[in-house]
């Protein structure tokens, strides 16, 4: 029930996501109007900074109000609040490897290429959070990367031809080490939250100030690259600026929130799901909203995903225990109550 | 091991089998030769006919001369042979079938909508045969459906666009009728040739008399739709073969020869994920032997149908077990020591 409301709230994250927003960094927007798509990141993590501040300082209130009530716990050590400041520098890192990639691959490549961080993460999830899973649950992580995959086949109607196979090896590698960078962010983040019972909102606090820096660092590196040209960052911050702008800005906030709140009470697998489900409904919703055409691949990917998402989450004994006979019944029985002598 | 070797052996059938033949009856050889296609199928079942005899002799000369071995079992009661005719009458009915579906839908949609046949026969197994599969081993049945079909997905750099999903209805409807009934003459041969333990060859003696005389009355039928005006058939039967004319030939007689095996000894459910390989190894060959470009979706589609094939029957406790730990292995010694003092 809780992971069905986490798919939903996901759904809208896709879209704004596609890789290749990095190469030009003033997108065009329905209106016309230009903005800078630097922007857009900063105001999203300054907003997270916002609510989190908000949601702690009324954490803190009603925890002193009232003594019965745990207190919401903070850890002020400079040694734990530095740590905070790690998924940042991954994402810095992450954005100019993403770079270059593209300088290698289209980026219908790099998105297909994306699929592998849904394995980056489920190995480093293995490695590093020592999670164990079962050969099925690998082979579920296998098929969810693979179902997203094949909906994202270029249909026979399309333009440009995937390139797939014709790369240059630096392409692939670097694409390889864009998705264990993404993965290494998203199982360190995990790590973060739930090495100690902080406060969530606490811990937001510290990655999302990080976080801000970070962007405001971006921006004004991105003047000193112009030579001013275009003015100070907060001169033109808002420039260009439509109602659809914000609404991404507070969409990029609201689903960051959730991923962070996701890490802390669920892990980095049901992230890949949810994120994995997101897109499929937002290619599904597409055909609705903007006429698309149906394709054979998505409805394809579709039930690959459905079918790795029951695999995945399944109690493994519905999956493997063929139908139950009268037989097979009657002995389970047998052995209940055998198991049952020998315990009292 | 065997399971292998099967593998193999069909790899060579599916190029064969492509549907849309029956529209036209006289095809073009790579020669420029024209052969009446209808005369190919004849001849296999001849040849098939003729190797079953010959074994069949040489099974019952053995068991004749050496009293200690076993005799090859021959049931010939007029009540069991009739039942070797039910195949040959499901193939003509799905022969029309495929016909008419065709005549709503292209040649693409129907080779699509052919891969629906491995649930069909999944569903007449359980059906007819009674035999129980578990959960996982259901989905592995849909994914090696969906596994061959993104493999068939058209590449963007293909002319024709799929019309998957703006055929006429009646074309769907017979598209799975056509499915259901090349199950059912799976699912009924397997009956067939499990129902008694008679000897192998002796069963195919039947099932390819009847064969060659429904192929017969067809060239025949032919004959009168054409008004005589090409002859009678027995006149032009080999006019325009080749050597490729004559393997194909040998090789639709021993593919038909070694499914007839699979239903005596393995499965129906052995058999789809055999010819399913087989379509996907042509495929791969085809990327070498005639320069074909590889494409996302063959490779996709290759990593489906290995993994649903381990799904299938790969050990289930293999599969869902987590990594055995101490405690766990302790508690399984424990049960297994209990078992055994209450059976003695």
């Amino acid at each position: 029930m809780g992971k069905s409301l986490v798919l939903c709230g996901t759904t809208s994250q896709y879209s704004y996501q596609l890789p290749g927003n990095s190469n030009n960094s003033f997108s065009s927007d329905e209106g016309g109007y230009k903005y800078d798509y630097a922007t857009v990141p900063f105001l999203a993590e300054v907003l997270k900074l916002i609510i989190s501040s908000l949601f702690l300082w009324r954490e803190t209130k009603t925890s002193s109000s009232s003594s019965s009530s745990a207190t919401a716990k903070i850890t002020k050590d400079w040694k734990s609040v530095r740590l905070f400041v790690i998924p940042s520098i991954i994402y810095l890192i992450h954005n100019n490897v993403q770079f270059a990639t593209l300088t290698f691959v289209d980026t219908s490549t790099y998105q297909i290429m994306g699929n592998l961080k849904i394995v980056t993460t489920a190995l480093l999830f293995r490695l590093f959070l020592k999670r164990k899973l079962s050969n099925l649950q690998w082979m579920a992580i296998g098929l969810l990367a693979v179902g997203t995959t094949t909906s994202q086949i270029k249909g026979c109607g399309e333009a440009s031809c995937d390139s797939l196979f014709t790369a240059p090896i630096q392409g692939y590698l670097l694409g390889i080490l864009s998705a264990a960078l993404s993965a290494l962010a998203g199982v360190y983040t995990e790590f973060l939250m739930k090495r100690n019972n902080d406060s969530l909102y606490w811990q937001n606090l510290q990655l999302y100030t990080f976080g801000s820096l970070f962007n405001v660092a971006r921006l004004i590196a991105d003047d000193f690259r112009l030579g001013f040209e275009k003015g100070l960052w907060w001169q033109r911050i808002f420039d260009g600026y439509s109602i659809t702008t914000w609404l991404v800005v507070l969409n990029l906030g609201s689903t960051g929130l959730l991923v962070s709140w996701l890490m802390k009470y669920a892990d980095n697998i049901v992230k890949v799901y949810s994120t994995s489900m997101a897109m499929l409904l937002t290619m599904v919703a597409s055909i609705y909203l903007f006429s698309f055409k149906p394709t054979v691949q998505l409805f394809l990917g579709i039930i690959i995903c459905i079918m790795s998402l029951h695999m995945y989450f399944a109690p493994p004994q519905t999956l493997v225990d063929l139908p139950v006979t009268h037989e097979a019944h009657h002995k389970t029985l047998k052995q209940v109550i055998v198991e049952e002598k020998t315990d009292s």
